[in-house]
């Protein structure tokens, strides 16, 4: 069992890409507040998300850095060599995006740009 | 809001620790199964877990490597200075915790040892 | 391991009480849009749920109907007599909240009222 | 959103209907242990639950009364008229099967009807 649910606010500016492929993939990161936190701690978590295909596409569509977002999906976990170092990293998989900011001011900002 | 709930195989030998205030903590592993890898990749995936206090004493008393646990908590990111380099860390801090191997065996085993 | 996450509006107009000793508690119910509907059926998903205490008197102060709003917590069963039928109960009982409405907005409307 | 994870013991016998176009379907209940229960109330909480085609077939396969499973999906409501009166009904939909009992176990139990 791997499942997650998170509600945060869209950390980096969007920026959609394609593999080679073809697919439409998207990195971003999601900022978490944190209810309780102490004051000499950092007051959000930051968990890294990958959307891929239709899911990467309507984030892009409809979500601009700073946004509110709600994603549910799973936690992945992959490495890579840097520098003759392995790098670790885990990320959430989105399975199914949950809109918050209200889609009309979405696209009155989209429209102003 | 930041909720997961995870199923996996407790990865390396069970380690409790004190902090300097004699609060009990736990960090481990935990590895989930894919359900639907591709033969290439990893078939699992690798989720550090970090337990405090009373949920740190349980896991030390009931389970060891290999066995099969559950949690749910929430993720959490912290990052570190080493070699110059800024090392970022997400874990899952335990909030509850579901022991799915038999005690009747977990306890056999504990006292072959 | 019982967990839920959900984001829904709440149906009905808020209504805070109190038991016997005090205890401040507030049922209502969340609708939740589903996003893959049938035209025959339901577009939504109704999730009776309570709050207690600290919860109830927060989702008093700053939500109204028709709000969304963001829920965690666990789903817990009940039953009781009513013309000698067993009615048996269904509900979320409401661990952490995940307010979603801006809440100026929400302060603007209280004063309005 | 609408996100539940559950683990907990199968209550009635399984029984795997189909619908009339054949899809396979599996109605049945879990009990799911409260960590933290009072001595006058139940001390397990019952979720209805559905597993429809694959995941119906893979219950009855591998699953038997009083097995621990654990499953994520959402909590789907609906309602139907029974002597003049409303009934609803909300039970959780199945979405990913997580077996816990050991299959070998399974298969000599299943060998021993």
């Amino acid at each position: 069992m791997n499942q997650v649910a998170f509600i945060g606010r869209i950390c980096r500016e969007i920026n959609l890409n394609q593999t080679q492929d073809g697919t439409a993939v998207l990195n971003n990161t999601l900022a978490i507040n944190r209810p309780y936190q102490t004051k000499d701690n950092e007051d959000a978590d930051f968990i890294p998300f990958v959307a891929w295909g239709n899911r990467a596409q309507l984030i892009d569509e409809y979500c601009k850095k700073g946004h509110l977002l709600g994603i549910t999906g799973k936690m992945q976990s992959r490495h890579y060599e840097k520098d003759n170092n392995k790098i670790y990293v885990l990320e959430c998989i989105v399975e199914n995006i949950h809109f918050i900011q209200p889609k009309s001011k979405m696209n009155e900002t989209k429209e102003m740009i």
